[in-house]
């Protein structure tokens, strides 16, 4: 990487998301010449630090991208379908981290540790896809290339900072409510927009975003969709149960997998995730060395465990990922994305 | 049923499980003669209210099963390896809720919607299964009854009463520490008889019960195999991966499953499970209607929801089957299993 820095803007500096980005750009000591702090106009004024520098927020608006290099958009789809293409036309590569494009054609969805040469048929949005769906990603990658794969059945366990910090204030109400022999009020959870809220604390609530026809949720379907189009396996069979739990930060998830071929015992399976890109083995069972959401916080890995055959069939396997879904599963992709993008020469 | 009333001893009466086996022999109006509250010598003299009488928990001994004719134990399975064979010697059918004879031959492991008639087997001894898997082997009788089974996946997310009152109290006392911003001292959970403790509040661990050799945790191969045993099906594959959730009472489940034949629709098989014994459907994903754990706190039901064909392969479904795991868990599931045997004659 040459000594070149680049005009960055941060769309939803204030969000869940948006606040991680800000701290993965500064520990990554990413390339940042110019910064620029954009949210909605409730937000604006307020004043956020960076490198221990004070910046005030803008408005986003057109304008606001004149001479933005690179665009990270965390503030929710309507504002990434209205401004993104803006900042675009105004010379900025989008990393988006909504689910606005994802699953546009034209617009590559990446994992750099799976497929960043997906970046070069960029047209100036790129995909960060969904949280859930990040992590099992890094996690499959390795299997896929070594023994390939044939199906995936992941049950999900996920924090509630996925659906953003009013969300994480609101299980902490309840939970303090619950404890004190109260009733818990719910605003919010599992879907601020939908008909219903229900008590998350001390819950399980098989409900993330809304329903399809279908009967599965849009998380599950993004898990399904989004798995297939990072791995370039239109045809490869994948299922997902999402659900969320009283859980700050950190998604689990319980995949169940079927490979081509190889049948690789426990030990080579072990070795082959170790080996993966992003992924950090913690799988001693022996020892209760697992992975485990409140370990995972502030971490960039993925992480694997619990790794055991099917007692029944062949090539069939069971594992435990876990991973910080504000960082891997959100900003830190997100800056990764930006990184691939500068050392493949795709910014002007 | 006659007016005849039997001899009934609760071993464990303090408990978890016990004090639900008192209120369900309540609520259930169980046609209990005499009472004996039985206890460790820790808890003996301790009083307990039944029927608003006052009982005065006594040492269990041998002698303790004299005249009893029902011995309802829930105690370890160290306290039934010893004591159940001397409560059997002295004419008492036991109805045992550990996992010492689940696996026993000679013993049968009964959920009264699912096999019954088991019961005639018995040699003085009947197993009630693990919590986890009751629930489970309600769901899949009725679509085993009408369409086979030939594969069964599933992830569970347990409550932590599962592991007694006092874990339920460490997670309250580890959930408020982290409210407050302090550390989750943590000395019972995952297993307060394994090397190491984690902290369960805002947090999903992985292991429930020990590990075996071949990566799988005790509690994993409870529900692979008292699956295959309740529902006599010895080579049916099933593989599950248990986790231990900040949830205090109600397991659930998801579950995924591969049928023989019928190929039924979402709908089709909606009735069939509605029509099956002890299951309550909850399915109406429009309406935001599912089973959750909270709501399924002091309810005998079996509930299930989120009813969906797997989107690639066919005859293979998804669902979500949350139950109390003190009631049809544990408690209920022995009392039913008490008044089968009274129902079939089976009580001297």
């Amino acid at each position: 990487m040459s000594n070149e820095t680049y005009t960055v803007a941060v769309v939803g500096a204030t969000g869940a998301v948006g606040q991680q980005m800000l701290k993965t750009l500064e520990d990554k000591n990413f390339p940042v010449g110019e910064l620029k702090l954009l949210s909605s106009s409730r937000s604006a004024g307020k004043k956020m630090t960076f490198k221990g520098q004070e910046y005030t927020l803008e408005e986003a608006t057109p304008e606001s991208f004149d001479g933005v290099q690179i665009a990270l958009f965390s503030a929710g789809g309507s504002v990434s379908k209205a401004l993104a293409p803006e900042a675009v036309r105004r010379g900025a590569i989008v990393v988006d981290n909504t689910s606005a494009y994802r699953m546009d054609p034209d617009t590559p969805l990446v994992v750099p540790e799976v497929n960043e040469e997906d970046l070069h048929n960029h047209n100036g949005i790129i995909a960060n896809p969904n949280c859930s769906t990040i992590q099992m990603a890094v996690a499959l990658e390795p299997i896929r290339q070594k023994y390939g794969l044939k199906k995936v059945v992941v049950s999900t366990y996920q924090a509630v900072s996925g659906a953003g910090l009013e969300a994480v204030d609101e299980m902490n109400t309840q939970s303090t409510a619950v404890l004190n022999g109260e009733e818990a009020e719910a605003n919010l959870m599992p879907v601020s927009g939908d008909k219903k809220h229900y008590q998350i604390a001390f819950n399980a609530i098989p409900q993330i975003d809304k329903f399809q026809d279908n009967g599965y949720t849009f998380e599950e379907m993004k898990m399904i969709n989004e798995t297939k189009k990072i791995l370039h396996m239109d045809e490869l069979p994948v299922a997902a149960t999402c659900v969320r739990l009283p859980v700050a930060t950190g998604h689990s998830e319980s995949v169940y997998i079927e490979t081509e071929t190889g049948n690789p015992d426990v030990k080579e399976l072990q070795q082959t995730l170790s080996e993966g890109e992003g992924i950090t083995l913690q799988d001693d069972p022996a020892n209760q060395v697992y992975p485990m959401a409140v370990n995972s916080v502030g971490l960039p890995d993925v992480f694997v465990g619990r790794i055991r055959r099917d007692l029944d069939r062949e090539n069939a396997y069971h594992f435990w990922v876990v991973s910080d879904n504000l960082l891997k599963g959100a900003a830190y992709n997100s800056v990764q994305i930006a990184e691939s993008l500068i050392r493949l020469n795709l910014i002007k």
